[in-house]
């Protein structure tokens, strides 16, 4: 008897902030379509606590000029941490390495893409893996073949490489070998890419497009089937509006930062991915107002030490934890947020509206779909962000994570509200 | 003084028998555009005493009874030795294993080609280069990033690759920094990619159509400044009748067998390519007839003990002899050929007709062309094969080398008529 009055049978589970290194938020320069307001509302409602935002905004990101922009437009607009991409253009790979040590990472679109900054030689890739600095991450959209050949430049550049939205089957079991050759290899996947396949394209039609393209089950099963070889997941955000989905070339890409926790809540209840099961709050207290309470009691069990915090923890991570938590955190070099975490219901259950609230897409290839978890309250650097659905951080208030790291305070001893079990 | 009865001026080199590792004799299945018999009169006339025949033949050479007709055409045909490719199919790397041994080497085509041979996938490409024996060459039609992929996949196999017809500045630099870090890649240069590029295509038109195509000068360049990285000279003989290609569709390639030898030598003579010196004829005696001799005198001066034979030499390769006879035997694990060379005049000079003899393509791009730089005889295995342009070789007399291996005696000692200069 833990002494803990219960009215509900519901599992609240405290997570780290999720880290989503593969947002698009259309700011400067597509703003009906996203900003770092909205994108980051969005971010905070799905649980993400910190964006990694890309650079193929109006203007792309490729110099000091549009980088200070970009800045400009985050630092006015964010309510979660951020860090901001640049992208390789065909010229600017020796410009870029001094904005590296301020810059999410350098990101290079080897196949085809939707904006100037498309790279075809392979003498212009190595010049980028060659010149941005080898303790930097560097990420490339690289389907298929593209991304054996960008593998192969980066070994021969001798540095790591991360491979953004993998979603063949010949690419996840290429990376699987090359990280059992020991290259420097890292991974991330999208939930669409896990939750919807080409099958689905009859239901969406063109709103369905979206770069990589929706696979065949055969690449969907080979995703959940080398589940340890992901490193991340992320969503690629890729907000468009229904009309410009609907138009005649409906541009690529799925909205995703509100729905992404909710699937793969959604999985771990129905047992195929995994949660660290020692930070699940057993019992709910009922506040005043009869509602889940603000400061949920928090029971802790199997692990001694686990102090259910946003802190790292030596052993023990499982399948979200570590694709949106650790491992980001490994591969990008970011900064814990400190006195930052999510609280999440797993028995909550519903269906993904047909416009989810925060984003300005106002769709989502989900909507209709039954789903089991929910992301309940976020704190962000001591801060309730949101509650409920309801975002409370302001525009502005969140942090470039680059821009704090050099100042980054030792990791603050975090005194929850817990019980441990034995 | 050497006692030499000069009457000429004229160099002529005494070369080992050239290889050519890839060239398409559309035998069996399309014999209006060349045969073996043909083929290998074309290769004799061009110098070349041994070819390797690409699969893309119909049927497409892809198992073991394919295998055994193209075996068939080849032993009824050939006019000089050969070993025959085997290509990599969607689902046949099981069944290639046992050909290996007789198999000239594996041919996968990764990129667009003209068959049933391509291959999209990375797994199945892991699949071949893992079932394909190690110690076995495996070549690949890869351009640009697609060569790029399978060096990655040949890595991760931990297997030699072969890179045909490398064309491009971006290939070629790739190439070089992989063997910079040492792994194990080796390629081949085409002579058209050499001495044509697409500036050439309003002259030739519909006709100067090839895989890979003609490239812009930068890339030409590219080739010539990265000699010492190229590893064989091969035609990529690709016949098609003149009137095939003045049709709607023109088929991709180039015949090349007999115009190779004069284009290179015409470098040597421009001091672009170099020539192992110590084998220069110095003079010509003059036979019964008052032509060039038979049996010309060899004076070989700078090394003592070089002999002037086909037989491998310790040291002092240059380009020529080891890009089309040292380089292929190792990397294609060839056998020697006995007795075999070939003589060619390094002063005559003459335009590259418009329709060669030998080769049933009856054009070739490089028609009017200005040449330094004849091949006048070529022995293979002790007889007479070639001489001033006429094939002696009848067909059937070439070998399959494969099958000559096991069996294959030591070098003899051969003892061609020379004098040896301090
Ligand atoms: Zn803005
Ligand atoms: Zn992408
Ligand atoms: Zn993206
Ligand atoms: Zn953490
Ligand atoms: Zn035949
Ligand atoms: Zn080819
Ligand atoms: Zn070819
Ligand atoms: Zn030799």
């Amino acid at each position: 008897n833990t002494g803990i009055d219960c009215i509900s049978s519901r599992r609240i589970v405290r997570l780290p902030g999720m880290i989503d290194v593969h947002v698009h938020l259309r700011d400067p320069g597509q703003t009906h379509k996203e900003d770092f307001a909205s994108g980051s509302a969005a971010a905070l409602a799905g649980g993400v606590t910190m964006v990694m935002a890309m650079p193929n905004t109006k203007p792309a990101i490729i110099d000091r000029d549009s980088f200070q922009m970009a800045k400009e437009c985050a630092a006015r607009g964010a309510r979660c941490d951020y860090a901001l991409f640049v992208g390789a253009s065909l010229d600017n790979y020796r410009q870029l390495a001094e904005l590296g040590p301020r810059a999410a990472a350098l990101k290079m679109y080897l196949n085809d893409t939707f904006s100037d900054l498309r790279l075809d030689d392979l003498t212009v890739w190595s010049q980028h893996m060659e010149h941005w600095p080898r303790h930097l991450p560097l990420c490339v959209h690289a389907e298929g073949q593209t991304m054996a050949a960008a593998m192969m430049v980066a070994a021969l550049a001798n540095r790591p490489i991360h491979i953004c939205h993998v979603a063949k089957k010949e690419e996840i079991l290429l990376i699987k070998a090359a990280k059992q050759r020991g290259f420097p290899v890292t991974c991330e996947v999208s939930p669409h890419h896990l939750f919807l396949t080409s099958s689905e394209l009859g239901r969406l039609g063109a709103m369905g497009q979206v770069k990589p393209p929706l696979m065949v089950e055969d690449d969907q099963r080979a995703l959940w089937d080398n589940m340890a070889v992901i490193d991340c997941f992320a969503t690629d955000h890729a907000p468009h509006t229904v009309a410009e989905k609907r138009s005649e070339k409906p541009p690529p890409g799925f909205p995703g930062l509100e729905t992404m926790l909710p699937l793969l809540l959604t999985a771990v209840n129905q047992g195929r991915l995994t949660l660290q099961v020692t930070v699940i709050v057993i019992c709910a207290r009922q506040n005043r107002q009869g509602t889940i309470a603000d400061q949920p009691l928090i029971v802790t069990r199997g692990q001694q030490n686990r102090q259910g915090t946003g802190a790292d923890q030596p052993l023990g991570w499982s399948d979200l934890e570590d694709k949106l938590h650790h491992n980001p955190r490994r591969i990008f070099k970011l900064p814990e947020q400190p006195n930052t975490y999510i609280e999440v219901d797993m028995d909550e259950t519903y269906s993904i509206p047909e416009a989810p609230a925060h984003s300005k897409a106002m769709w989502t290839p989900f909507a209709g779909r039954a789903v089991a978890g929910a992301v309940k309250r976020v704190v962000l650097r001591g801060e309730v962000a949101m509650v409920d659905g309801r975002v409370l951080a302001t525009p502005g208030s969140g942090r470039d994570v680059r821009e704090l790291q050099p100042l980054l305070p030792p990791p603050p001893a975090v005194q929850p509200e817990t019980v441990v079990m034995p």
